[in-house]
């Protein structure tokens, strides 16, 4: 039996914490040594979230005490803008999977206009690798420092990726209708997001303006080698858990949906987190509550030389704490699927 | 005081029904005098729908034992393909009012191809008046017959017909992805409407083959005086009622979302139930909630030469039973809003 | 044509004002001439609450603002502790109708012990009449100040005051279970009302130790002349509006379920918004949502010598703003249903 | 590494015998070899339950095409009154644990009496061993049928079971009003549970008529020694999983419920599925929301000698499928938590 790894979660107290350590409670090969969650320093966990009171977890410290020496590694679920310079100072030994949008954005210029503030790291910034798991598997794995995806990158970059120079649909202008559950919005006090806002009704938010669309950019334009942009719209719906993208794109000529489909099934054969699913199924986000699975739906429009495509996950595991532990089997030579095996909970 | 009109609701144990009997209950003009529903025949409504047994109204019967000579007009809540016969059926001076999809199709073929079985009343379909109130006004007001729309048409045309032929925007191709509440599935005992299915969770459904796309169609063309297609796609959202279409579309050389918005305001600016809320604003389907109100929302989009426009009512009153009582306003004569003063509930 | 009543909403930002003022703004015979709301002061009602954007209404403003020289009558919803100051500056020809807690206790002693605070206007207190409509419609017809019930002793007192003194069953130490709707606590931000934390779940609080409980108890023990005290848990439910009382009594010696049940319906046959439900129907909040109705249920228990009895409303309408509204019309003399006709809205 | 146990799950296309798949296919020494549902005899489990899609299971069979020969342990999740002919036809080597309500009561005229017909199996319920895993251990570790409680009874006996006998409260007549998820009633088609009906509402059911209810007085009877009876109303909530009781009951002379905490405590202190929360603590649903916990919260009432209770799980684990598992692991002498680690899912 080897050691476990020692994580740390730094802002437990948030949705994204409380989910990471669900799901480390249950890898056989990590041991949770340090939470730390300013406003909740002293609590415990259950006195913080009551469905982990169960647990053998320790107190929730502040930042500045969290003792880093004996950490293998540490995930941050800090608001972004706050994570880089508590990275910034952390032993060079431990390992970072950053789940905020700190180091998501490549570009320190992009992120200034995007986050509105001067990117505060900008060394790490350089060094730091982008946590798609079954894309960057590579460069994650040699990595200190990894940028988990945003909830809606993640959904729409395993959907677009594959696609980006193969020469199947158009790349450039695609639209992407989002639609998220209220957990997405984290445990802060708005109110947009009590009961009986977001009860019992559906709006967009954010329209023509979420800060995920950069980031989506980003990787296509990557991808394809040329600069794309996209069309983005997010939308909240009464449900806590669950996301689901449905994009819609042009065929290039020559090219039908059973194309696309057999292209991403070729991709994604042999991964065990992505699944196509089979022709008239249709994926919702139910599939995949809570956890660490992201499914895709591959349709012919009636609109000759279009196609409509849909990608569903769990917003808090393969959108977020899941792809994080992931990337963490990844960064320390374990088993991929470590620690991920939970079916979704349903109904 | 004048007779108050006497009206049947043919089909009363569905939710349209049940929401047409709760709007005309109070409406001052109006007398409920006949209720049909094969199969609770002998019930009250009260026993079908509890939360109408206060009110003082006739036993529901088949349709068969109506006595139709004593009716003004008849609203058919009836499932598709059985309102033809009975429609024809019924004495030349009862005007209907039909929200049933039967005569929604001007081609009697393209019903056919759509609705898989041949029309059963051609004649009466070419008497049949296109029910939007709004943009049908004058030839609803001299109908017999009025079809009302569907819930996504309603909601798409008045959207789209003041835009058709305007040369603001690019007609053809639009894409509508729309999102409804589990009430536009009726009250049929369906395995994916049951609570633990449709609850906590959200999908797609009919991908590129609902029936409310080619009526859009038909509609859209007409206005625009040449054939269009559209990409559409609706989603079965948590939520019991209420229905959001977001619309992508390409601006034409030249034209801005305020452009766009102008052109709205100006064509809504005197029409009761419809608005275009302001800038800044974000519609939600919270916000028309049991009302007969439809909203607007117009967005620049970041990707130079495109626009977002959303549009949101409730399906079972704009979308069904409140239009369908506005045109029962129009064709007797009285004034469109009466009965429909009913603000939203909130929450 | 009489002039219409001119009516102010004090606190017209949170839920309560919001209903008050979707119910009045269909009462034939008021006008909204007085909004207020402090910390929303200048903003119209619509940007508050864009449902009610439809409405031409005054604009919100801070209470030392208000011009109390014209109105009619105030309807008070303002967070308990904060009412009695403004009351008490209230010109005396304006009528009161205060929906907060602040007069319903009628001795200051045991107010302060509830609500942690000396009472600020104990002379009001004395001239304060408690207004449960159904029971004190005489009182409150002549009254200048009247002090609404919270929305648990309205459902709690229309099923058990006519029960007082009755001989029927055992008055003491009664036991109710109730479940609210989230819209009970307000729209202020608290962790425990965002959509996360009380969607898909069900939870006891305050548990032995609700303010409504000393209300009930007040009003049950003057009607039965002698002090009783009860057994009150309420639960917060995952639903916006609703509530339901579930009680448990012991039934006297020789008494059966029917003879509760022909004393409530004997009690209620003539209350326009009160109704026993028949033999084997079982009342639920759906049925009353969005209206001004309370429903109650009588059942036999299996255990001999006991009775299950079950009343429901919406805690925002007849257990707040609707009740109010059917005050005023008592107060000033109009028929008590005006403007409360609305039938629930189900689904 | 020891042989895998073969199971097999009669009755898998129902919302228990998905769980039931969900949770095996994380324990490491079962292996599913088998799984039957006569209506969809044919189908793969994905198709029917498209979330667990992902695993690799055999094919649906009719009960008829299983062969029996080849396992373990069959688990039953078959509508009451189906189950009994089933398991007396299956080789005796084969263990049951049976999830449906046919061998829980052990008096077969109790049986006949609630459930409208003969039992068929007398002589298999004389054999039943009663399965509540606590309170039973070592019968039901020796037992070849296990009759695995109802949702309801698991949950109220976890609470009563240790207060019987005990002298600290009275144990005849308690009063249990009961809250559960819609996914207690099944994924049959009922009216009743359809989104729009049993959506933001709440309404009790089976007033004073549920099956659960001589259940449960049977074992508190058994373990007082005496003939009790309980008063027990169920409440459907809108929410999918989760089920909760509230417990009303008188404090014997002297006792104070600070004794009564002391003992739960004591009796529950080295159980890893059940938890007496600390004073100040509210259990609820979503705290145990997927996992196998049961929380007991204790609370003086303000009515003096009387005590509130509260005990809540998910319906579908530790009141069905996860105590099946943890009977599984006592019948076959397996750590009793093996597959049963998962933590609670929340949001």
């Amino acid at each position: 039996m080897v050691d476990k790894l020692k994580i740390g979660v730094l802002g437990a107290s948030g949705y994204t914490g409380a989910d990471l350590v669900r799901l480390a409670a249950a890898h056989p090969q990590t041991e949770i040594a340090a939470l730390t969650a300013n406003t909740h320093a002293g609590k415990t966990m259950g006195e913080v979230f009551p469905h982990l009171a169960g647990l053998d977890l320790p107190k929730l410290t502040r930042i500045d005490d969290a003792d880093w020496g004996k950490l293998d590694a540490v995930f941050c679920g800090l608001p972004h803008g706050t994570t880089q310079d508590v990275i910034a100072a952390l032993p060079e030994q431990v390992k970072v999977i950053d789940m905020s949008a700190d180091f998501r954005l490549r570009d320190v210029e992009t992120y200034a206009r995007w986050y509105g503030h001067e990117h505060r790291a900008p060394e790490l910034q350089k060094m730091a690798v982008y946590g798609q798991s079954e894309h960057y598997r590579g460069e994650i794995s040699r990595a200190r420092l990894v940028a988990c995806p945003g909830c809606y990158p993640t959904a729409a970059l395993l959907l677009l990726l594959p696609l980006m120079g193969a020469g199947l649909i158009g790349e450039n202008r695609l639209i992407i209708d989002a639609k998220s559950g209220v957990s997405g919005a984290g445990r802060g006090l708005k109110q947009n997001t009590l009961f009986c806002e977001a009860g019992e009704g559906l709006a967009p938010y954010a329209v023509a303006a979420h800060r995920h669309a950069p980031e989506i950019e980003q990787e296509i334009s990557r991808a394809a080698a040329r600069d794309l942009n996209i069309t983005f719209t997010p939308h909240l719906v009464p449900m806590s858990r669950g996301e689901l993208l449905t994009v819609y794109a042009d065929l290039n000529e020559g090219v039908g949906a059973a194309d696309v489909r057999v292209h991403l099934e070729a991709r994604y054969r042999n991964e065990p987190f992505v699944r196509v699913v089979p022709e008239g199924v249709i994926p919702g986000t139910s599939h995949v509550r809570g956890s660490n699975f992201c499914l895709i739906g591959v349709f012919a429009d009636r609109v000759p030389g279009r196609i409509i495509l849909v990608s569903t996950l769990d917003n808090l595991v393969k959108g977020s704490s899941g792809q994080a532990l992931q990337n963490m089997n990844l960064m320390f030579g374990l088993d991929e699927t470590t620690g991920l095996g939970q079916q979704a909970l349903f109904p």
